[in-house]
């Protein structure tokens, strides 16, 4: 069991974070003039471009359900990484990782959209890691989050859908246990010292969307999992606020 | 909130399960002749060929670090389902949901290997499903212990291993949430119902290695994922004597 | 000419099987519960599942012809031979061996059926080796033949078409020279040794599908030819048998 | 049975062709200038470019043998048709036709050739079809042995290999049966129209190399084979006069 | 700057050729008998093989459109050159100098053709290099217009189109400077010493359709490139003639 | 000929440009924070990233030869445009057009750099285009220069190399003909519309690297060339002033 490493010695993050804070988040709004909904979110050296492109169209299982369809790709430029790692395109396929991460990310935006009230069409969610830190798909649910908002308002600003079919906010944090201590939104070399890796993607009244916890280095004990949850809940809030500050100016939030 | 849509009619399982009553399970040892380690895992209509294979090399991050790996394969025959899907090696490539299935394997796995005891080798786990009723990455996991455990006693016959590199003993069963009612061991009519779908991999001892929860059709309470847990702890009792019992006649267990 | 290098030792087959001997053979059918057919044939240690689906459509160059197609896929799990080798999705595409061997069957299992008694519609053949120790391609087509029945008497049964479309039996035999000595139902130690190297497809009057003849290590003389299928003739005789006593119990055999 | 659609009217071969005569036959030697052997066969309008490279390796299971190999690879122009087909490199892979054909001509030629006399190298064979009307693969085979002795030719004028490692000339051709008729060289419509389909592959002494044969409009009686071989003698001795034609030239002939 | 390596010794080119002498062209109309149109160019040892289609269809962008396309695909086989490449097809797909050559084959012909007076068809143009000794492109544009002009002609024939579409001849050549000489129609040995390389797509009246000018060691002095299009004047002359003795015979030349 | 459709009407740009100005150009030194150069070059509404890595090998050609190697890769966001295109990942390879591209940075840069100087290793360009209006190679070479030089100087610092292998500047703009008037830095409406798009690359001392001149909808006098690139001189220079501005605060210029 991980918590038997026990470490006396406490540690210390970069930059003095406490172990249950954010690092600097910003998210740009409107951030490409030619895209339905453009996010540059920054979390840190985590920088993700989330884009939201409206399609007229639904995938097959879909068609004549009167309901809409939400999906994500995700992909990371090669020197996004401290070394640089070979161009997608050039391995003939997005990597495993990148596609267990864009369903992740279309798992969770689709849990807070009425996809009924969307009606027959697809929001196609674009998120590319500009530069990565650690924490880079959870950087692109809280981001793409935005990008979805900015492209359902011109939506309706268009008059193609009558209300905003966006059920609540969500956003996603890691968490991991490091040294028998709980870290949140760990940066690349917490993740690759932590025991335990999780991700919790939350809705803004608190509930989950979807939660993944590993035990990278060995088991652990069930009851860590709802606290980490714990400690995450002020790294979560501060995330809202980020993403309310950026959608505020342009929009009427419904939730 | 999924809580909302409460039925009063209890959901009724096929053959007359009770809610947390794992399928009929059966591991067959030594399936074929030719791999190290072959198992025939059944749990109801889910049918999974896990072989372990012995490589007398390691992935190019673990070279000359005296540590072995273990990693693993999925895939479905094509006529594992319903309906029949296209083979994998004419899509050119592993679906997405494949290699997210084969990364969780892996993980699982890994996670009570002691991989400085196993040395410079590597385990290959090869998961085949040659029938699909939903579980297949449950019963994947389930299965692959116990070729892993075939292929590593033969190493320790042969005195190439000096003792069995296990850490303890690891199963895996989806729960769902459908109709308010937690279900253990869902097939597929009942994964496709269900609200909430989460799958647990836990060792002997009770502890988790890996957790994945999805809110399918909008996001649950945090404490659901516990009670999930607690429900699932009769079938995982379950697999584990199942995997005992398919091997005991063969090698001494160690946990 | 392989004629030359004679041996005067006789070969030796493994568990005593006499030159032309059949490998224990097994058909089990209706072995997967969810489709059309689906038959495990094991020959001695070579197992391969034949499936078969029916498909309401036709390739392009039979749209609007009145006429059905079969056609046949082939694979092999990796575990399946000694050692193991990788998995066609990684590779990215069916090897040229499982392509030809595909080929074979597809053409095998059509030279029997009527074609346009079946009516527009496809039954694909899935064939996947679970295990291979030689003849997996004889083996496919003779379990296929039983699978392609079952799904030909599910149509029949739901009055889809009013008479079973089967001309005829079809079975296939591997046939070797080694040691100038002819072998039937050759194992994969014979056939890596065999000097000559045949496959016969032959239906339930004696009439051939398809021969297959290579001189592996040189050339040979043509009466060679009949001198095989002759010594097939038992082998073949009890092929045909195993698969009327799978079929025997679910549909009346017409031919 | 196919014998049974006997049709009274005889067969009419374009260009009035007797049903043994073998098409035009034309083999250009050194037809290209930069590859060790080089050669562009023609039969009627069928036409084919075959190259052979020496390259100073052979396949990792020959490693340290002292062996060698000979190995071909098999294409066709897109408009070597009469509608044009997709080229094979935006497919993707060589369709599993070539793949077939293409492990068809090694094996043939390894048949004739002293694997151990060529030394730890390998041939290369590139047969492209430049323009196709039926019989590519025997007239790639035909025309892949004169540019491999072409290439082994010039091994042996290098002293690279003391003598020329051919043991036997090798020549192929294609019989059909149509209206109870065996043709021999068929073209195009022929092949289309036949109902049983062969290839024979056959050395200067007249022993077989390779059979295939094929029933594709039903079974066909076992005799059959060796009537077809039979009929070929003629155009087969044609075709090896045409090898012996372009060679002569440019070396003595060691069979 | 490249000048300045002055070479006071002039360049000899093999065979005695002058400066700004072409090759050896010839251009062979009708080579195939299947398309509709094929050509054999050859210029010196630089072998194409150009073939015109004719699809009743355009690209998804000019669907409705009421105007044609012309497209074009560039491939060479594999000992088309000094030393064997690999197959195209199986690298996966055509190697980026192809791509890049196709796209410059597609765009020189269609500034030739009147594509609204070809009418919603598509001509494909497949440019096969049989042998390659430098000026692969260039000799595929001249050769493809021959081609195009051939199935052009075609149409017309069957009054299928009222007029032959072509606009102007169109001819291509390469041009470089090396020792500070400027050379016309560079061979391989040539091409791989040259300091400057630039490729010049003229049609009948000496306008321009496509440069590409390279300096391969260094940049160059702006002026070279009309001195080097003035030097190109006598071969692109000659290779004009050469298209129009290809195609005087088969009809009259609206130019 | 294109001067044929003269247009009284001179044509307006966007944002009042004038006919020969360049759209506002910022480059960001430094951009990210982990690869050795790095660079945001935003040229109107065209942005791109461009990043250099040092890599301690180089190509197999260049093996012992102790000279280095600069190469570059392309592509583009999937919303870079104005609407959406595939992922390069999902296709498989780059896009044709891509690849084009990117051998033409390669090759830009390659003729500023010192390949002996720069030592057996490699510098890779990526440049990724996050947003296009027009114009993304020419600002993709202008911006790759600087994240080259960036990570030139990287390796002066750490005293890997003795002094920059640098040349001189290179900088690339588009020029187009449209209306008969001569425009400089098209964006994207101006380039679908120019009847002569040409590409220029050019040295600080105003010599040539690549020429790329294409009449889109027809040939072109010779003459213009040269016309277009006096044309662009002036942006050429403010492009040029650009790179030095984002250099001079961190190393000193070599030119």
């Amino acid at each position: 069991m991980v918590e038997r490493c026990r470490n006396t010695h406490p540690m210390i993050r970069s930059e003095g974070r406490r172990l249950d804070e954010l690092r600097q988040v910003k998210i740009t709004p409107r951030y490409l003039s030619q895209a339905e909904g453009a996010v540059l979110i920054s979390l840190g050296r985590t920088w993700v471009i989330c884009t939201a492109t409206v399609e007229e169209r639904v995938p097959a299982f879909l068609q004549d359900s009167g309901q809409g369809w939400v999906t994500a790709e995700y992909d990371m430029l090669p020197r996004a990484t401290h070394s640089r790692h070979p161009r997608s395109a050039n391995l003939g396929k997005p990597s495993s990782r990148s596609q267990e991460i864009q369903r992740l990310i279309g798992r969770s935006l689709r849990a807070v959209v009425d996809l009924d009230a969307l009606g027959e069409r697809t929001i196609v969610l674009d998120c590319d890691v500009i530069q990565a830190d650690g924490g880079t798909r959870t950087a692109a649910i809280t981001g793409a989050f935005v990008a979805l908002c900015e492209a359902l308002a011109g939506l309706q600003r268009q008059e193609i859908i009558a209300t905003l079919p966006v059920l609540d906010q969500v956003a996603a944090v890691s968490v991991g246990l490091a040294n028998d201590q709980i870290l949140v939104d760990l940066d690349y070399q917490e993740d690759s010292r932590a025991e335990v890796d999780a991700n919790f993607v939350v809705t803004g009244r608190g509930q989950l969307v979807e939660v993944q916890a590993t035990g990278e280095r060995g088991p652990f004990r069930p009851a860590l999992l709802l606290e980490m949850l714990e400690r995450a809940q002020p790294a979560l809030q501060r995330l809202r606020q980020a993403q309310e500050k950026a959608l505020r100016p342009w929009m009427s939030l419904p939730w």
